[in-house]
């Protein structure tokens, strides 16, 4: 369901200690570049000094084979960039790189900060400037107003910071990994068939440039790769966790190991879930391709009901494709999607989709089936309904957008003009995941946020007299 | 299972009528994009001259906004190109645009002519020249040559072509669409919902402009689009008819209608067929992403085995791809299919495909599923062994390369390392489709080829009497 | 005076031999820009077969080091196109490369055909057809026709062209220079410092790759460039010539050798016959860059005023300036050239300019200079007025626009609003040069046309006897 | 003398209160286009916000239809840029808009700060981060510091700027215009005809949008452009003043008017004053085109000798003509320059050139000569030797390679291989200019710094206890 669903946020990366860096890291932002298609970029260290392209657009479009050349280095970091926080341009493109007293640092972010307006506004006060509108460039500030106060530079910068986030960072010497004391975002550290470290936010980048996953960056660890190899050191404790429930929901790639789970098989459980939750008497399930495809089978395993493809993309359809005049508009629609009337015509069917964000394209999309000829519909969602904004890295609209805002279930079935509606309990949900249910965030879902959003705070201390210094 | 199949020949498409024919036929090309990614075109009438835009590469990489709008007309046909005659360059991308004495034509063709060859050496010896190596241009010259010697020069023409042509000429004021008389290729007729006649080589792209399926253009027929609306000739009797099984077994679209089936119907009948034929004890099925997953549902559905998905595809990986370096290159294959190890490991797994050509992908695959711990692999594919070259619009690879060209089943099997492996027969595929067997074409498997590729035949009748025409 | 003037038509180059014969022959049509920059072409042989790259744009667009690298050969041609028959367009592009009974051909024409249009209706009556709109095509259908009838078929062919033709062929295993009985357009032999043979449309393009001139291809020659060196034939006898004097008023490069004189030359004795014709009290000569320079430098020679540079073009202005909104337009055209009032002010100047066209142009830099606060302004143009349209290869516009059409000169000078104008008279300007008046054509000046312009024939003989050589 | 000469630094532009800005900077920015070739850029205001578009190229390559449309605002900025500090890529180009405690900022910068570099340490040791590496930013990081505690940042921040800057800054409500104390860059106000105020490094730009010179931004002054009108204020006493004579040398446009001459009358001058130190018996003169054209006819005009046009230049020869193999590479330096042998051929020529830097270009053209014939060389140079490096906005090559700092007069001459060789004398060419000898720099030439380069300072007060703010 394109152009709906919340978006995920971003998609980091990070090897240190091949002389293929760029490529290697090139292949891993292809593997994760689900996690963002607004921008792309690498940064990488010769040992003595950084270089880095970015620019906007798939990591195909961003990279040329005499780019990758120039980008020589021994290690270096990469990113997949939606935008969250700074609007969409080139110059929000990550990684950011900067000069500062410590020499040049590139960093790549997946997350969000809730206090970075405040703590922006707090180093424009002193008279720093900023060129991005992005949360991520407060944190190069933090680390440098740090650097020749305190030995752990670094580890004092992330005392200040609120919110979300999995970073990596690239000096001339090391990458530092860091992730925050919620967990919100995964990020893992792996290692390559010829012993090189590496970090990404998920697996399947291990698996592509056939590295093996070696362990979870801890909530509130910095793990530091360089010539002397792995190194560990915390600088926070850990906080009660708050791992995304919606990674496993939507965003992350079927065949990655998130959180201790592999998300095909957690998809796999939620449809199962949502078979017992709401069983129904239909001749066919049919997943809504490709985002309802593992929950679709494990509704249809439980429930006994075959499963047909129903539904077929087409997977030419991409954002270059010229919208038709007003005229053809809604027609065009179907490009995307096409049904099979033999397969659905004169049908009960269960369509099992992941989750309904706005509810204008699934509406467009049960019309659809209806004029292929379906008798009855049954529309499954592997979640419960999105009520509330997520301020820890996925951007969904505004709520005034949401759905299920102010809809109960039965207003948004009979807007979708569906035969039945149910969506996957919050129990139900958590039933699937390995961990407690009170390690993880779903806040989208419950309004149980871990941070009161509604008042970050900045612990950056301001004296009067300091600001005497700009005489 | 990309790069290795069979490369589809080509798609057409034509619109009579309506103001903004260039951007509905833009939006049907998008929708038979499958039909062939090597070049894109549209050639647009605007009832006194034809104007036209072709270039190598996508749809979406053809056309902007502004080559749309300047392709102003109410009629016009447009080609989706995969180069079967002619070398891969920009000067082959059809529609093919001539002036000759009856004005300007353009013409999309899809599928393959045995004598092309012939013809035109029969016309390099008159004197005339060509500017491509398509088979297509010998075409055009036979229209110019019979002009003024016939009443319709059109029907005299076609009657020196030997093989597989699904044709739609655009002339200033008519578009007339022709299929072979032995219907190699597909070629429908259909209407949209303002109203205005539309030819195309699949029904998906009907669906993609909102217009509905009126017929099949019956083998040896013309249906000529105009001002006047639909008329219809026939320019010879219909051969014994040879649909290409292929279009069912792979190329087509499986949400298209072809021959009288709908495409996913066929393939999920062909897995059930292929359960039938050999059966095996496994714990799962398992789909080979995009290709095999409709006969992976009807193998489980036929068999009682679950259907999971344990491979993920990656799909931004395309041709823009990078490849890495030597020494990472077999890694970065593992990018475009991922294994889901959860599913896989210590299981006895079905995987379905569609076909297998030359087997190396396939043989990469296999042991990518290995590394994901499977204990056995039992591969099923949904027709019968490849053996022999398509001379009617399959893109083959030379029959050196296809792996059954030369090894029986059970050599094939150990070079893909599987534990078993099961290839639909010839009985069992033609079982699954609505005509009788004699309906359809086969010799890519069987070798009984219904035209005597040895030996092409031009009629072209040089005698000193015919040449008078041209005066 | 860019936009305004006649435009000239087209370079040709060719070179046997070189193993670095496509870049070479790319800095050779760098050296030839200026005679078209429309589009441009390089095609190549290896000796078996051709190979061509073409596109639109100037010869820096259409290749780059890629493109170049893949033109390997041991010998190519090359042209730079403006267009004057066929519209513009890249299916217009040159070389045309072509299959036939005899192979594979390429040829890039400079010039004009007045019975092209015959030729192609005669072929088109044939039932030959036509991919481009371009008057070269038909030379390549004469080539093929003749191929199989005749011993030297490409002697006969020319037999039948009329009108301006210098032409390059470039077959597997030659190149074939040619010029038209009349020697309109300039066609030079010359060899490269390590001995490789090479044809070019002006001197000016063997200085860039340090070729040395050797001699002119003569009208009515064919010169054969090939593995056993140089050789020549004649097609037919020598015209009365009609070598174009507009290459030395404005077209050809300064540098270059034209019809037996040097361009910087002739134009320097053009000014100071100017001068003679028509001497000016005046404080300084002000030459219109950079296509008065060298008259002005004549004029100012002969008269002795001062020449001083009081007009300043700039050199980034090109085809991709954006149009500013309708009321900064007519500000727009200062960005071209831009008058010093120091030089200019309260001053009695002589403008030089070559010639004047449409008269626009002219008369917008007139107003600047009188805006800069010249006191007097006397222009001083070195040809007669361009009275009349040019079939041979000059794109001058219609002659509705030629502002000497239907004005005499006093009422040009009224429009120009100049203090005093006179042109160079048709006596003076054929003084400046070295061969007899009656071997220049001067047709736009004096009406005077070498052929019946009128009157195109064809002498393509249908009878049916000569069909029969199509067997 | 392409890509020998010293590299211009920069041009700016202002422009308030049109609401067709972004299309009057971009003409503005074509016509300085000879000051800097790298990068160009536009920043926009509407009055409440900035939006700016920066590229790498020519302004013609940065800026499409579609961008210029984009920049919608009443008011702008814009910068051609030639990197004197700060490497050459995208992430330097300017205007640099940032955000800071004041809002946004843009700037554009011409000329070069020698205490960039300290000022940068300091704010690093503060904790401040920088993303490029030129010296502009440093001037943002001074504004923000001084936002809070000074009436005037802008005032106070250009307290502690050392060097050569004419500087350009964008807000939401206004322009500042600022040149250095010294005055080393042009800088000028101008109105436009429609009455909107503007500013520009050369009256060149103001001409090309029709807008007239009004006077010289003074040293030492702000000039302010808003709603309200221009305003005027000082923010340091006029310094001695250090004009850049090579501005008059080579660099700025000949009809220009900068430092209160006209460019190309002090060229002439140059050329009169070198025929006057240095008469020589000679032919012909001949000026290297175009940067010695005017010192040409100076120098004609002073010494009665006749100028000729011999050296004809390509004008289509740019960045993006592809190297030739090593082979022919000498060969291609002709493409640039052709000589033209009739007018040189046994001639005693006077070669007037404006400057030498390296020399070796000079070399290979003065070989070019004597090739095409010459029987007698005598280069005249229309400024002294160039022994020294520019700190304040000249592009020189080292030391190293400028031929004249460890040559004399009569090695140079041997190296060149000429008959004779003059440099104007320094005196000579500071006779040519209407202010004082010691209004301008001619550091370059005589070594006579304004300021001590070997020793820049800073004033930034840092006292210790201001970094305890960063606990």
């Amino acid at each position: 369901m394109i152009n709906e669903k919340g978006k995920d946020k971003c998609g980091v990366f990070g090897l240190w200690g091949a002389p293929d860096s760029a490529e290697r890291i090139y292949t891993g932002l292809y593997a994760q570049q689900h996690r963002g298609q607004e921008s792309a970029g690498i940064a990488v260290s010769d040992g003595a000094g950084l270089r880095a392209h970015v620019g906007m657009g798939l990591v195909s479009e961003v990279f040329s084979r005499s780019v990758l050349d120039q980008l020589t280095g021994k290690a270096g970091i990469g990113h997949n960039r939606y935008s969250t926080t700074g609007s969409s341009h080139a110059g929000n493109a990550q990684p950011l790189m900067e000069g500062y007293i410590g020499g040049q640092v590139a960093v790549a972010h997946n997350g969000n900060l809730i206090n970075a307006g405040l703590l922006r506004d707090n180093y424009e006060q002193r008279g720093h400037i900023f060129h991005t509108s992005t949360d991520t460039e407060v944190i190069i500030h933090l680390l440098a107003s740090h650097h020749l106060s305190k030995e752990d530079p670094l580890t004092e910068a992330l005392q200040h910071l609120q919110g979300a986030y999995s970073l990596v960072f690239l000096f001339a010497d090391r990458i530092e990994a860091v992730r925050d004391p919620w967990g919100w975002r995964p990020l893992v550290l792996g290692q390559t068939e010829d012993g090189h470290d590496c970090v990404a936010s998920e697996t399947v980048a291990f698996d592509a440039i056939g590295a093996k996953f070696v362990r979870e960056v801890e909530p509130g660890e910095i793990i530091t790769l360089s010539d002397s190899g792995v190194s560990s050191r915390r600088f926070a404790d850990a906080q009660r966790p708050a791992q995304c429930i919606f990674e496993h929901v939507y965003f992350a790639n079927p065949s990655s190991r998130v959180f201790g789970d592999t998300v095909q098989i957690v998809r796999e459980k939620l449809g199962r879930k949502l078979a017992q939750e709401s069983p129904v008497d239909a001749d066919y399930v049919v997943p809504m391709p490709d985002s309802g495809r593992a929950a679709a089978a494990g509704f249809a395993a439980e429930s006994g009901i075959p499963c047909r493809e129903g539904i077929i993309p087409n997977r030419y359809v991409g954002r270059t494709f010229i919208q038709p005049t007003q005229k053809q508009r809604s027609l065009a629609v179907q490009l995307k999607l096409n049904a099979v009337p033999e397969v659905i015509a004169d049908k009960r069917i269960v369509v099992v989709d992941d989750s309904i964000v706005r509810g204008t394209t699934t509406r467009t999309k049960m019309h659809q089936l209806r004029r292929a000829g379906a008798k009855e519909i049954h529309l499954r969602i592997s979640c419960p309904p999105v009520r509330n904004p997520c301020y820890f890295g996925i951007d969904f609209p505004d709520s005034s957008q949401l759905i299920a805002a102010k809809r109960d279930v039965e207003e948004i079935r009979e807007f979708l003009e569906v035969d039945s509606l149910h969506f996957l309990s919050l129990e139900g949900m958590l039933s699937c995941v390995s961990r407690q249910p009170e390690h993880y965030c779903h806040a989208c879902f419950s309004g149980d946020y871990r941070l009161n959003v509604a008042k970050p705070v900045s612990k950056l201390d301001l004296e009067p007299h300091q600001l005497k210094m700009f005489r």
